[in-house]
């Protein structure tokens, strides 16, 4: 299931999170970054979304979040960002997050969503996104240290909505 | 000449600076931004930067700021942003402030500059950065309202330095 996230969600998210990003393997975040910054970049006010995906025990098992792109004139492209708890991973809960994701975004109003940094070797996202009818518009050459892969291209991905 | 900015120069910098994300034809920021959020999102604290442009009597004419792209593995990408004094364009200023942060981001150990949302009918900016090495990795399509050429494109731009 996948629902709005509270505030008393946070506790739930912030152990996978946590790992997700101090693997540096898939997100441009300091890999070291504080609980307060990161609730404070995920956890969303309006006009910025927040959910989460709960199994069958009502553990959270994942959690996305959209946002605008950019601000003003171009609020109408929406930016999102995936986690799912890696002892969860390979179940589809990233296709149903983004699902419900795109949904959202479309009844928002927003009339495209792109994704500024998809580590190119992150192959299970990129085929996930292409799958969903995301095209690669680009990828910005070594722009990501990969911790065992070295620099590695961004993909820049796009699809309209 | 150019400097660095503080505290004190902010007061010279917002009139323009509003004048200019009023107008809705090349920043992707909240026409009615506040100006605290625009100080917030303008003045940096390090790793960022942010510089003035003066002119021989003194007075604030432009300005700049650079600061990580993304984060953690992704850092060593920089994004700037540009504003020149509507009143004073077209007399090379926001091409000495170019030079400038593109000279400053190689000192600090960046590797490449990403711009990623030059709107595409801004044809001086595009002419500007093309002429300093910058090409354009993509242009994500109708992502720029403008208010008088309707939806636009946005250029993503990049060099390495």
């Amino acid at each position: 299931m996948i629902r709005d996230a509270t505030d008393a969600d946070w506790p739930a998210i912030w152990p996978f999170m946590r790992r997700i990003v101090a693997a540096g393997e898939t997100f441009s975040w300091d890999r070291d970054i504080t609980e307060e910054r990161a609730r404070a970049a995920w956890m969303h006010r309006p006009p910025g979304r927040t959910v989460v995906a709960v199994d069958g025990s009502g553990r959270i098992v994942g959690t996305a979040e959209t946002h605008p792109n950019h601000g003003g004139p171009a609020a109408h492209v929406a930016n999102a960002g995936f986690m799912v708890d890696p002892d969860r991973g390979g179940r589809g809960i990233g296709r149903r997050l983004a699902e419900h994701v795109l949904r959202e975004a479309r009844a928002d109003g927003y009339r495209a969503m792109q994704f500024n940094a998809v580590v190119e070797t992150n192959t299970g996202a990129v085929a996930l996104w292409r799958s969903l009818g995301f095209d690669v518009l680009a990828t910005v050459p070594e722009a990501f240290d990969h911790p065992r892969h070295g620099p590695v291209g961004l993909h820049i991905m796009h699809r309209r909505l």
